[in-house]
This record gives C-alpha cells, sequence and structure tokens, in this order.
C-alpha cells in the first residue's frame, strides 16, 4: 500500500503549495492594478468609464493565472489520474 | 497505520502553510489597494462614490485569491478524499 | 503510540508557524493602510469621516486574512479531526 | 511498481510548482503593464484607443509565458509520455 | 518516555519561534504607521486629534496580530492540550 | 529497469523547472517594457507607430529566452536523447 | 538522561534565536520611528510636545513586541515548564 | 550502468537550469533596455535612427549572454564530450 | 559525558549567533537614528537641544533591543541554569 | 570506473551553473549601460559620438566577465586537466 | 577526547561567524551616519561642530554593537569557560 | 585513488563557482559606473577627457576583484599545488 | 589524528568565510561613505577641509569592523589557542 | 592519508568562496565611488583635482577590503600552516 500513500500525500503537499505560491503574484498584481486604478480615477473622475472598464479586463486576466493553479490544485486533489491508476489497478487485483 | 499517520501529518502541516502562505500576498495587495483608495480620498473627495466602489470591487478580486487557499486549507482538514478513501479501506477491512 | 506523537507533533509545529508566517502579511499591510490614512488626514481634515470609514471596512478585510491563519492555528491545536480520530479509536481499541 | 510510483509522484510535484512558480512572474508583469495602461488613461484618455490596443497586446505576450507554464503542467499530468511508456511496459508484460 | 520529548522540544521550539517571527511584521508595520503620524502631525499641527485617535485604532489593529502569536506562543507552552493529554495518560498508566 | 526510472524523473522535475524559471525573468522584462510603452504612448501619442514598431521588436528580443527554455523543456518530454539511448538499448537486448 | 540533554539543547537554541530574530523587527521599526521624529523636529519646532509624546507612546507599542520575545526566552532559560516536570519526575524516581 | 546513469542524469538537470537560470538576468536587462529605449522615443522622436541602432547593438549584446547559456544547454544535450566518451567506451568493450 | 557536551556545543553556538543576528537590526536602526539627526541638526540648527535630546532616548530605546540579546548571550555563556543543573548533577554523582 | 563518473558528474554541473550564474551579473550591468545610454541619446543627441564610443568600452569590459565565465566553462567541457589526467592513466593501465 | 574536539570546533565556527555577521550591521550603519554627516556639513557648514560631535556619539553607539560581537568572539578563543571546565577535568583526570 | 577523486571533483567545483560568482558584483559595479559616465557625458559634454579617464581608472580598479577570482580560478585548475603534491607523491610511489 | 584533522578543517573554513562575509559590509559602508563625500565636495568645494577629515575618521571607524574580521581570520590561522592545545598534547604524549 | 585529503579540499573550497564572495562587496561599493564620481565631476568640473585625490583614497580604502580577502585565499594555498604541519609530520614518519 505503500504506491498509494505516496501519491496521496504528494497531492496533498502539491495542491496545498501550488495555491498558496500561486496566489501571491495575482494578490500583489492585483493589488498594484487596483491601487492605480483608484489614484487614475481621483486624477481624471472623467474617464471613469474607459478606467472601470480597462480595470476589469486586466483584473480579468491577471486573476487567470491563480485559476490556472485553483485548478491544478483541485484536479490533483479530486480527478488525480495517477491516484485514480493505482487505486483502480489495486482494486482490480 | 502507517499510511493514516503520513495522511494525516501531510494534511496538517500543508493546510497551515497553505493559508499561512497564502495570506501574505492578499494582505499586501489588499494594504496598498487600501492605501491608495484613503490618499484618492484625500486628493479628489467628490469622486469618493465612485473610488469607494471600484475598491470593493477589487478588494473582493484580491480577496478571492486568498479564499481559494482558505477553501484548499479546509477541504484538506474536513473533507480530504485520501483520507477518507484510507479511513473508509481501513474500516471495511 | 507512535501516531499520536507524530500527529501531536506536526500540530504543534504548524500550528506556531501558521500564525507566525499568517501575520506578517496582514501587520505590513495594515501598517501601510493605517499610514496612508493619516498623511491623508493631515492633507484633507475635511474629509476625515470618508477616510476613517474607508480605513475601518479596509482594515477589517486585512485582517481577515490574518483571522483565517488564527481560527486555523486554533483548529489544529483545540479541534483537530486527525487528532481526535486516531485517540478515539486508540480509546475504544 | 517503483518505478511507477517515482514517476507519478515526480509528475504530481513537478506539475504543481511548475503552474505556481510560473505564474508569479505572468502574474507581476500584468499588474505592472494594467496599472501603466490605467494612469496612461487617466493622463491622455484621447489616446484610449492606441492605449488599449498596445495592452492587450502586451498582456497576450505576457499571458503566454504563464500559458508555457500551464501546458508543460497538464502535459505532465494528462499526457505524460514516461508514464505511458512504462504503464504500457507493464501491461503488455 | 519518548513521546513526551518530541511534544516538549516541539512546543519550546515553536513556542519561541512563533513570537520571534510573529514579532517582524507588527513591529515594522507599528514603526511605518507611527512615523507618517509623527510627520503629520508637523505637518498639520491642528489635527492632532484626530490623527492621534486613528494611529491608536491603527496600533491595536497591527498589535492584535503580534497579540495572535503571544497567545498561541503562551498556549504551546502553559496549557498544551496535547502534552496534557499525554501526561494525564501516563500518569493514569 | 533503474535507469530508466532516474532519467525519466530527472527529465520531469527539470523539464517543468526550466519553464517555470524561465517564464519569471521575460514575464517581468516584457511588463516592463509594455508598461513604458504605454506611458509612452500618452506622453507622445505622435510617436506612436515608432513605439509600437520598437516595442514589438522588443518583445520578440525577451520573448525569445522564455523561448528557449520552452524548447530546452519540450525536448526533455519529447525528445529526450538519454531517454532514447537507454530505451532503444533495453528494447535491442 | 536523553529527555533532559535534548529539551535543555532544546531551550538553549530556542531562546537565544527567539529574542536574536524578534529584536530585527522593532530596532529596524523604532529606528524609524525616531528618524520621522527628529526629521519632523527639525520641520515644525512648535509641535515638539505633541511629537515627543507620540513618539513615546509609539516607541511602547513597538518595544512590547520585542518584550514579548524576551520574555518567552526567559520563561524558556529560567521557568521551562517542560524542563521543570522532567527533572521533578526525574528525582521523584 | 551506473555512470551511464548518472552523467544522463547530471547532463539533463544541469542543461535546464543552465537555460533557465540564464534567461533571467538577459530578461530583466533587455526589459529595462527596451522600456528606456521607448521613453526616449517618446521624448526626443527626431533621434529615433541614433537611438534604434544604439537599442540593437546593445540587445544584440545582452543576448550574447542568454546565448551563451543556451550554446552550453545543447552540447550538454547533444554533444555532451562525457557521455560519447563513456559509451562509446562501453559499445568498445 | 555526552549530556555536557552537547549542551556545551549549544550555548556556545547559540550565545554567538544571538548577539551577531542580534546586532544588525540596531545597527541599522541607530545607522538610520543619527542619520536623519545629522540632516536635522544641518536644516534647523535652532532646535539642536531638542533634537540631541530626542536622539539620545531614541537610540537608548534601539540599544535595549541589543542589550537584551548581549544579556542573553552571556547567560547562556556564564550563568547557564542547564549547564550548572548537569555539572552540579555530574559532581554530585 | 568511480573516478571518472565523478568528475565528469562536477564537470558537467559546474560547467552549466558556471555560465548560469555568471550570466545574470553582465546582463543586468549591460542592461543598465545600454538604458542609460539610451536616455543619454534622447538628452543629448549632439554628444552621440562620445556617448556611442563609451558605452562600446564599457560593454566590452562588462562583457569580459562575461566571457571568464564561458572559458572556464568551456575548458571544464573540452579541456579539463583532471579529466585528461585520469582518462590517460586508465588508458595507460 | 571527542568532548574536547567538538567544544573547539563549535568555538573556532562561532567564534568566526559571530564577528563576520556582527559586522555587517555596523558597518552598514555607520556608512550611513558617515554619508550623511557629510552631506549635511556640505549643506550646512556653519554646524560642523554640532554636526561632528552628534555624528561620534551615534559612530559611539553603533561600534558598541560590533563590539559586543568581538567580545564573544574573543571570550569564545580566550576564555572559554565551556572548553577551561573540560580540559581542566581532563587534566585532573 | 579516492584523494585523487576529492581533490580534483573540489577543484573543479570551486574553479567554477569562484569566477561565477565573482563576476555579479564586477558586472554590476561596472554597469554603474558605465552608466553614470554616460549620463554625466551627456550632462557636460565638455568634461569628457576628465570623465573618460576617471571611468577607466575606476573601471580597471573593480575588473581587478573580477581578476583575482580569475586568477584563483585558473590556480585552481592548472596550478593546484595540492594536486601537484599527491600525483607526484603517487607517482614516486 | 582525528580531533586535529576537525579543528584544521574547521579553522581553514572559518578564517576564510570570517573575512569573506565580514568584508561585504564594510566594503558598501564604506563605497557609500566615499561617494557622497564626492557629492558633497562637488557641491561645496569650500567645505573640502572638513568634509576630508570627517570622511577619514568615518571610514576608519567602517575599516575598524573589517579589521575585526581580518584579525580573527588571522588568529585562527597563525594563533589558534584550541590547535596549539592539542598539538602540544599530541607532541607530548 | 584521510588527514591530507580534508584538508585540501577545505583549503580549496575555501580560498575560492573567500575571494569569490569577497569581491561582491567591494566591487559594488567601488562602482558607488566611481558612478559618484562622475557625475561629481560634470556638475563641478572646477573640482576634479580633489575631487579625483578624494576618490582615489576611498577606492584604496575599499579595495583593501578585498585584498584581505586575496590574502586569506593566496595564505590558504600557498602558506597553508595546517597542510605544511601535516605533510611535515608525514615525511618525518
Amino acid at each position: 500500500m505503500d504506491t498509494l500513500t505516496l501519491i496521496a500525500v504528494a497531492s496533498i503537499i502539491t495542491a496545498g503549495f501550488t495555491i498558496a505560491l500561486g496566489s501571491i503574484g495575482p494578490a500583489i498584481g492585483e493589488g498594484r492594478a487596483v491601487s492605480t486604478a483608484l489614484s487614475s480615477l481621483a486624477q481624471q473622475p472623467d474617464a471613469s468609464a474607459t478606467i472601470t472598464r480597462t480595470l476589469f479586463v486586466g483584473l480579468a486576466m491577471i486573476e487567470s493565472t491563480a485559476i490556472y493553479c485553483f485548478v491544478v490544485s483541485m484536479i490533483l486533489i479530486f480527478a488525480n489520474p495517477f491516484w485514480n491508476h493505482v487505486t483502480s489497478q489495486l482494486a482490480g487485483k
């Protein structure tokens, strides 16, 4: 049952650190984008429509890298092909 | 009972460090966003409605990356599929 | 009794480092937010109501990431499901 | 069955850290690009067409490096040639 | 008596590093807040009441993250549930 | 079968980290280039043709270093000469 | 006598590093606060009473995090409950 | 067959990390150069010929350090003298 | 005599690194404070009495964190309770 | 054949990391030099001859440190005296 | 003679690194203080007496942290109580 | 033959990392010097003779630290006294 | 002869790294001091006597921390009390 | 012959890293000093005699820390007292 244990442990550790490390970059990047949006709004309130639209597109792009990490993290926990292969093999044995 | 122990230990350590590391980025990013919001409010008090609205949308986006980490951390502690698989197997044995 | 020891040690170490690492980001983020609030107040004393309100909402958002870490830390010490499972199994044995 | 385990563990860990590390750079780079786009829009609202177009081309270039990491990560999980070689060899044995 | 030793050692090391690491963030954050408070006071002495009040609320929020670490550190030294469980079990043996 | 395993594991780990580390530099460098392009466009909209052309040449140069990493990563996964040598030797045995 | 040694070594090492690491943050934070106090005094000598008072309150708050570390360090050396428990047990044996 | 394995593993790992680490510096350096070129073009559009020419010479110099890394990486994969020596010796045996 | 050796080695190493690490923060913090004091004196020579007094209070506060480290370091070398306990036990044996 | 393997592995790893680490400094240094050259050209187009000449001398000096690394890297791969000594000894045996 | 060796080795290594690490902070702090003193002298040559006196007091305070490290380093080499205890014990044996 | 192998491996690894690490500082330092030389030339073209002469003296001083590293690296590869001692001893045996 | 070897190896390694690490801080601190001295001289050539004198006193203070490291390094190589103790003991045996 | 090998390996590794690490600080410090000298010359060409003289004194001071490292490095390779002691002992045997 060693194979099972090792794959489970590796999946648990990797799933956690993937989303933990993967949230640092996007959080800082979004903080920067939101921060400039606010000071731009204060400087040029008339352009608020364009600024808000561009901000949302930008946030979506940045958030996408966090989503990639979350997806990989979820795949490793709930749809891990290596785990499925090994458990099905053990069940079929 | 070794498999159980290893998975438990890995889950405990990963759950803690996931939320610990995952809170650094959002906290700094939100600090930056709030900080600029305040200086923008001081600079252009008339735009306070737009600034506040944009700030809340931005904080929600940034907080979402912290939420991802919290969700993974909670899944690992309270709804860990690997732990459930192994304990159910041991119980059925 | 090895399983018990390992889970206890992992919980102790993780609980401590979760809150230790998890307090760095929020403390710096809040320091930044408070700092800008103060310089904004000095620059525009008339907007003090809006600035104070926005500051408190922001501090609450940032503090929330520290709270997540504290909650996980407390769960690991006082309501650890892995520890409960193992001790109840040992007691029932 | 050792070969299988080792390759699975290596693939899981590498897949997670590839996308986790690979999302830091693009997220920060895009945050910077979006941030300057917003302050440029506030400074020169008339050039919003050129700025938006250049921003999107730039974001696409930066996102491409995150995509490379995501592709490698997906290949390692779902189309790993080493895993396929070994499992087909074991099956044919 | 191995379990006792391991838990004691882990508690000692974790208690120390929790408060040591946990005091870096708050100290720097408070330094920043106090520092801006002073330059704001110099710039706008008339707003000293508002500035002082906001500074104290902010310092309380930041100090709270240091308090969390101190509480966890004290719990690990003086009210450690894992240590109590193991010593009571050994005593009852 | 040890040689096969070791080479596969080394290739998997290296392929992932090569593209992960190799995307940090280009992403930040491109973010910087795009960011200055946008503020230059806002400052001198008339020079938009020259700026855009220079930006694209520059992005191509920077992207090239990411491409090198991607190429090495793909070679290690799909056209690994060491893996081919060893598998052909084992097949011919 | 192994338990005694391990706890003593862990206490010595932790006590030292707790106060060593714990003095970095407060020292830098206080340096910042004092530094701004001085430049504020030079800029607005008339507000010296308010500035000095606020500085002392701030320094007390920042110093408190260093005190926490010193207290934990002293507890570990001179009032270590784990050490007392083990030595009293050995004495009673 | 141990020698073969070790050299193959070392070559694979080194080839990947050489180009991965070696692309960080050039990418950031080129980003800086392109970035200043763009702001110089916006500031002095008349000097665009001289600026573009100097930029290309500079990019070539910076790119050369990335090329060195790529060359060493390719040599290690496709024209490794140590690998050739050992395989020819084994073949001649 | 193993216990003696281990405690001695731990005390030596900890004593040294405690004061070494503990002198970094205060030295940098004091450098900052002195540095601003000097530029404040140059800017406002008339306030030299207030500036000097505040500087000395501040330096005393910052130096105190270095003193904590020195005290712990001296205690570990010359008044180590763990060492005394063990040597007295060995002598009494 | 162990000596041969160890020297080969050490040479491969060192050759790669020498040029990888050695290209970071020059690439960043050259990026800085080129970057200032471009902004100087934009500021003083008349001095372009002197600026270009000084730039080329400077780039040559900086590139020389990258060349040192490349030379050592090539010596380790193609003209390694330790490898030659050992292979000639083995051949003469 | 193992105890003697271990204590000697630990003392040698600790003595060296204590003064090595302990000289980084003071050197940088003093560099900063001297640097501001010089620019203050250039800005306000009339206050040279006050500036020089304050600089010397400040340098003495900063140098004191380096002296602490030097003292501990010398104690460990020439007046090490642990070494004396062990050698006297061995001599008396 | 173990001594020979160890010395060869240590020399190879040290030679490479000496020049690799040793080229980072000089390359960045020279980049800084060249960069300021260029902006000084643009600001004061009349002083070009003095600036160029001082630049060359400065570059020579900075390059000298890289030369020290290159010299040590070459000595370790081609004139290693430890290697010579051991090989001559082995030959004379 | 093991004790001799260990002490010699520890002394060699510590001596080297003590002066290597210990030269980083002073070199950077002196660079900063000299750098400000030069710009102060350019700004206020009349105060050159005071500036030069203060610079030399400051450089002497900063250099002193490097001298401490050099002294410890020399003591460890040429007047190592631990080495002398052990070799005299071995000789007297 | 083990003692000989260990001392040789330690000397080789330490000699290389001493000069490699020891050249980083001086190179950056000198780069800073030269850089300010050049901009001072451009700003005040009349003070070129004083500036050049002060620069040379400063460079000599900074270079001295690199020389210390080079001296220690040379001593370890060519005049190593530990190596001499051991080889003379082996020869006299």
